[in-house]
């Protein structure tokens, strides 16, 4: 470990208020040191997610401790290890990380990060860090989604916020599996943008006869598998779109507003609202599965589960990052680099 | 068929907007005639139920062609029947009978009502007619609901409207098969109603601590079972007070609002928000399970599943039992006797 400084640059969290000021730069904060299972990661770059907006808000599944380093998911080298072999096995390897878990104290946005080794994908040759720093969060809710879409075998998916990073993804995966997908988006310019990957069915809910041509297409394809990222009474409007027996997974709420449903969906017409999380998910998958699933992830990272980035900003200016995910959120992702 | 005349006393529902103008009372509706596989019922007592509000309001799970007779559930005696083995097994049987299905055109609120013989239940000769008229919807809906908490393992049930007539079988039930029961009412005086029957946990919802009280109840008692009459913002307020991976099941909409849950509930706690309708569950029953489910319910329904009755009123006054019942939903059910 001797060309590991010390001390590192890091973004830090003070308080879950969701204010700007909240987020510090700090030039010396100590480098973790990896424990039994863990590996030491030399961070290469990290997406600003939703997720991470949410954890800002102090709105996610859990809190770290404050302060804390913010940041879920990214790419980087492993440095160092502890005692383990999974661990050892990664030194020297490029990989795709998480530490969206309530155990792991460290965040990505940092020049090093500890994490466990069951948490980290080594990324093949021909991966970029930049790929791999998008690897994880939504390229596998996507994945996961769909694939959950064809094992139920539901004839048609229809999905809001169509128009971002994920919902992208859902609309190749749905083309690739033949698979019916309704796009729901919020504006004029989110349809053209789905129109430019060749998004079949697209709907904007400012229009006026929104519900209307909703209920026909989702009654017509059969899209008894919805997911939803806004919450709010989108949620209740799209089930009540749904045919009898649909499921609605909310994996998000951009909305900050509860998911609303009439009684009379759920009674009458044995509609179901759960939610998804891409982190429960893995968790039920055993080490072989995972393997499979981080394969094909990686097989389709340059086409389907593609993200696009708009801006790459350096540790210093994450507050800047987060600003400009905020305001086109549409526009691709916005990464962090150490 | 000699006895039976051409003609016949009926409450009738000419709109679905639930104004008393809207039921009407007519001397000479066409005494309905039983096809094959069906029986023609002289009807002894009908309630009315709040899923016969519903009805009158256009607000159930389906609406019938108007003018139609209301009234889904009741006892009779079957005077004549259609071919068919099962139709003419029940001639001159004493029978329990619902007729809350879209292709069943009659209704319970005149003196005849043709009914399938596959939705009626002959009854014991210990059980009466008034005990009988009420069999169906509550007791079922009630031994369904505790019955389902019990086979998938829930160590606690809780449920709103609890000083309802099905609320307050809950309780019994949960007594019987020693399954807590935590019961949500809305008033100071419902809270008595329930001590008297010796329900151990009662909260009152428009109580200042009553969010902190019920989290605290759900999570001592593990209740990931929950049962929700009233929907609105009620059914996510439990839903958040309820462990993680929690059921919520609405039966009732009686706020007449969406229910609303949070995002988090969904995503991050894996609870589930779905609905359970009793036409539904019985459906899904094959005939030897239905026979034991009446078995079951008859033998219980002098005790746990008995229901209270405030008035009984004649036909022509069914405007007047729907007000009565309505401005006193707790007091016990009022019976519409032919």
């Amino acid at each position: 470990m001797n060309d590991i400084p010390k001390t590192m640059r890091a973004v830090q969290l003070t308080n879950y208020d969701g204010r700007p000021e909240s987020l510090t730069f700090t030039q010396n904060l100590p480098v973790p040191q990896p424990g039994p299972g863990q590996v030491l990661v030399r961070v290469a770059a990290s997406p600003v997610n939703p997720s991470d907006l949410a954890f800002l808000m102090g709105m996610y599944g859990f809190k770290k401790p404050l302060p804390c380093v913010p940041g879920f998911e990214g790419s980087g080298t492993v440095v160092a290890t502890g005692p383990g072999t999974v661990a050892r096995f990664l030194k020297g390897k490029r990989i795709a990380c998480t530490v969206a878990d309530a155990r792991i104290r460290g965040g990505m946005w940092a020049e090093y990060v500890v994490t466990t080794a069951a948490m980290c994908i080594p990324l093949g040759n021909n991966i970029t860090m930049k790929q791999g720093a998008m690897m994880l969060v939504n390229p596998i809710s996507a994945w996961a989604m769909v694939d959950e879409a064809r094992r139920s075998e539901h004839k048609a998916i229809v999905q809001t916020a169509a128009a971002s990073a994920l919902g992208k993804m859902v609309v190749r995966l749905g083309k690739r599996f033949s698979l019916p997908v309704i796009n729901i988006v919020r504006r004029a310019e989110q349809v053209q943008a789905l129109r430019e990957i060749s998004a079949e069915y697209v709907l904007d809910s400012s229009t006026s006869d929104f519900d209307a041509k909703l209920k026909d297409l989702c009654q017509q394809l059969g899209a008894t598998y919805g997911i939803d990222a806004v919450a709010g009474e989108l949620t209740g409007r799209v089930m009540q779109a749904q045919p009898k027996g649909s499921r609605m997974f909310v994996y998000g709420g951009l909305s900050l507003k509860p998911s609303e449903v009439d009684a009379g969906s759920l009674i009458f017409e044995g509609k179901v609202l759960a939610g998804f999380w891409v982190s429960a998910w893995l968790a039920r998958k055993n080490i072989v599965e995972k393997m499979r699933i981080a394969k094909k992830i990686q097989s389709l990272l340059a086409t389907d589960l593609k993200s696009d980035v708009q801006a790459e900003l350096p540790l210093h200016e994450a507050a800047k990052a987060i600003e400009q995910y905020m305001k086109h959120m549409s526009a691709g992702k916005v990464l962090i680099i150490p």
